[in-house]
């Protein structure tokens, strides 16, 4: 259910981005179902599997219905990405992508940072992978508190599990620990902090002190 | 033999981009090899294969003949890629690419729509993987009428299997399907509209009709 | 050794980069481990292995070591990834991945270009990934004398085993050829011609002979 919101939100931000980019109607197809699909493809090439949507119907469905709702809602709204209702999607798919991410990754026995990448794979690699789609440099690296909530969801799966937890309790605490915190990042207009901001706190006090 | 035009006409094609941005010789070998290869080495990576090219020295030999064709025409032509041989090479290529990647995807047991994305992907992911190395958005999701063929090829094979018809069958009209709507879409300059031109279409009516 | 001296040499050239970009914290350490693993697990995908970077924790430890180096260093010297300490550390890494490269290539039973692919994959592969990841053409396929190198050191490995040589022989030469050609080409500011220079070359004479 939780993937099923994840597919359809994905799908919808990643067409409307090509939609304003004045890309045709395939190049908005192929960048909504990368923004939705690519990042699950990527974990199952990495885990040596072959990607689940290349095999499951029902996923593709879901997939092109964002595409259609996106090309359909772009002639009404200005900008639906910015829409509540999609932001709020958003955050359920990248908790449902980081949890589906950590599963898959602890059952194919990876260490705790192959949870934790392929979990955020799963979770931003489509949005990235739409972003080098598009020309740009992916903007989840950029400015925005976005992976890093998946980057948590997957180190909170790790923990509960290297501390003996059950693994229905350890994708429910990563699904939970990835929305609120993404909720929190959109709401408060977190960001995480550049390096010239690190140096400059380190070094302000030594500057004052010298004036 | 299909095949083989093509792996020299998309080494071409990639190399010629590479030489008009002034890479250097290595990165000329490099765009050129991966516009070539990329499609079909993601292909074999989707569905767990080592990748052909990395196995037998053949194709690769064809790829550098192409690579070395650039080289040497384009000191020549000015713009050896728009050359009525080269775009009739280059249509023969993506017949080729899509039936082959078609048949491995049926071969590899995948749903429909994995089908026709592994049919697009190992006609047209060379092309996007050489725009993305080229740092510029991939031509083929932007304006021309070019990955589309792929995608209508690779429905056509699945269309032919599915109502029984025999693989051979199904691969000789998925290239021709291919081959005859890409040669139409460059002797007609056949485009697909973006959401812009959709959403227009739709509402002039409503707003002559205010007037 | 050489190994892990090319982690952390890799790891931090790619999150200066970033640095100087103004990434956000996550986003320097995306860059930073990208550069130092994208290229061996491109190499394991290839040959369809479970990348070793998400299976073994120590790797990722040095990655992060060079990550935390760039942000600390960077707040004291202008430009770190171009202190003779990093490039003769950068180096070391080109030829420990090319090395490993061929490795890995030789044991899956690839080709004579598998094995010159696979190692330049995994020596450059990174570096044109955090590329790609910072919005620019990858560097490497465009002035400097720095893949070539990789390409080289695949080549004397796949020359000498194909003579009969122990694979450590070639392994050791391998890695010789590399960081020999590649200080080289630091020393003496080698480039790779562009196709344009090379045309002027050859056609140089006759326009003399015209004047």
């Amino acid at each position: 259910m939780m993937n099923a919101i994840g597919l359809v939100a994905f799908a919808l931000v990643g067409s409307v981005k090509a939609i304003r980019e004045r890309f045709d109607l395939l190049g908005i197809v192929v960048v909504g179902l990368a923004t939705a699909f690519a990042g699950g493809a990527t974990r199952d090439v990495l885990v040596n599997r072959v990607p689940l949507v290349l095999r499951s119907p029902g996923e593709i469905a879901l997939g092109l219905f964002g595409v259609s709702l996106a090309i359909g809602v772009s002639a009404v709204l200005e900008s639906p990405d910015d829409h509540p209702v999609t932001l709020v999607s958003d955050a359920i798919g990248l908790a449902a992508f980081a949890t589906a991410g950590s599963i898959v990754a602890a059952d194919a026995g990876l260490s705790s940072f192959g949870i934790v990448a392929v979990a955020t794979i799963n979770a931003a690699g489509g949005g990235a992978c739409a972003d080098i789609l598009l020309d740009r440099p992916p903007f989840i690296l950029l400015t925005d508190f976005y992976a890093s909530c998946a980057v948590l969801g997957g180190g909170v799966f790790w923990t509960v599990t290297a501390v003996g937890g059950a693994e229905s309790v350890a994708a429910a605490l990563c699904a939970a620990a990835t929305v609120g915190t993404r909720s929190a990042a959109v709401i408060y207009g977190w960001e995480l902090p550049t390096a010239q901001r690190v140096g400059q706190a380190l070094v302000w006090p030594r500057k004052e002190r010298g004036q």
